[in-house]
């Protein structure tokens, strides 16, 4: 039988990576490299330097596709209503990967950025593929070190306060408002900077961008003093990475 | 200057370090192990194994001390009134330890399983401590792969769905209502069981104790039948074993 591993491959500090982590990828013959288009290159080469590091050379291949672009014009974010037709092309191009270049009893596997368990979209079309029936395999997950688990530890700070919830949630419903029920509130897939809505309200922000890496960025502080310098920074960042990933925290005071 | 490590050391599998935890552990002179008392006496145990299996004999101490009792009588759960007590202590401990085993320039570390930055303690107490200004050190943060992180990874399923947040709370929270906002809702520390409360809802349970240890259990399903299956499975394995460490992800059907 066919078997995939799904590793969470940490934030971007190759360091992050766990030790079930490097053993999957010594058990991996071919790994599938989706390549989102020029702007993130950056990445496909990060995945490239980590199996370098951590992978005897000649012991697997690399299969890179492209990634079916979503249509961003319909959106502005990752949950455009085009989501579902982009998971669908997805899941056919992983389909025919996975039955094209892996033998019967071939080991694959998707590298995935922090952990599989958060706004990732991997299992969902393993699963999709799966109920399909059009190729047969089994897959496990390796848990990662999630961006705002990296977030955290850079900060130096707990994600909750004593007995009180966290929520996870995405920069374009923190643009609908800050969620009820909870006053920390930890904001991924942020292209709008939706923070910059609650500038005016007793909040402390932390801030981070390329989280592991050699371009790291961090910025903390009473929102109000913070907003403007994290959209300087950002601004700059992007401009010359050409993309960027950030997470952030927001701390309300009560 | 003095440097420790609050060190995530993941949720019970020792492959679950991440590269950057052992060279962590390696780079440390004194272990500091806090000893809840007997029940939790396997938790001991299975961090000195994990020193055994990474860290050269001889190379470090490990020093322990007696966990002040929380007044448990007072709430039943992590967070009673008693906490602000309980943590003054805990800091007043922590401090002692760091000036009388760790020598000017020594390098100390607290191993936190799970990640630091959820419903652990650790980065506060050190915080108040230097706030108190009666031992001087610096400190850094090594993430580790959470309890929630583990659970979805055995569950081969994601926290969130598409584009929806996610909620972290105490089974205390839980159980004074479903969180407002959120379908999916991950549960740490709950004594209660407050799962049960929700047993006759359109919700499937994500159930998992002592995750990543030869002792691991999963459930899933729908909560009207995973509920009592959980319920023995749990008290069993409680008896068993003196302690339980369990999590839970509770997916609401909209």
């Amino acid at each position: 039988m066919r078997n995939i591993h799904v590793i969470g491959i940490g934030a971007g500090d190759p360091d992050q990576l766990t030790l079930q982590a490097v053993r999957a990828l010594r058990s991996t013959d071919v790994f599938f490299v989706l390549d989102k288009g020029e702007a993130k290159s950056d990445l496909v080469r990060l995945r490239r330097d980590l199996l370098d590091a951590h992978v005897p050379q000649g012991t697997y291949r690399v299969v890179e596709a492209r990634d079916p672009e979503r249509d961003r014009a319909a959106g502005g974010d990752a949950y455009s209503p085009a989501v579902g037709d982009w998971r669908g092309a997805r899941a056919g191009i992983y389909a025919r990967l996975i039955a094209e270049e892996l033998g019967e009893n071939g080991r694959g596997a998707f590298l995935v950025w922090g952990d599989p368990a958060l706004y990732d979209s991997t299992i969902g079309i393993l699963d999709e593929i799966l109920d399909g029936g059009s190729v047969r395999f089994e897959y496990d997950v390796v848990p990662g070190i999630s961006s705002v688990s990296a977030l955290a530890a850079r900060h130096r700070t707990g994600l909750n306060r004593v007995g009180r919830p966290v929520q996870i949630t995405t920069g374009r419903r923190l643009a609908e408002g800050f969620p009820e029920g909870v006053d920390d509130v930890v904001v991924m897939l942020d292209a709008q900077q939706a923070f910059r809505t609650y500038a005016d309200e007793d909040i402390d922000i932390y801030w981070g961008a390329y989280l592991g890496t050699p371009d790291e960025i961090l910025v903390s502080g009473p929102i109000a003093e913070a907003a403007p310098r994290i959209e300087r920074l950002r601004a700059q960042a992007r401009e010359r990475n050409g993309w960027i990933m950030d997470t952030y925290l927001l701390r309300r005071n009560p």
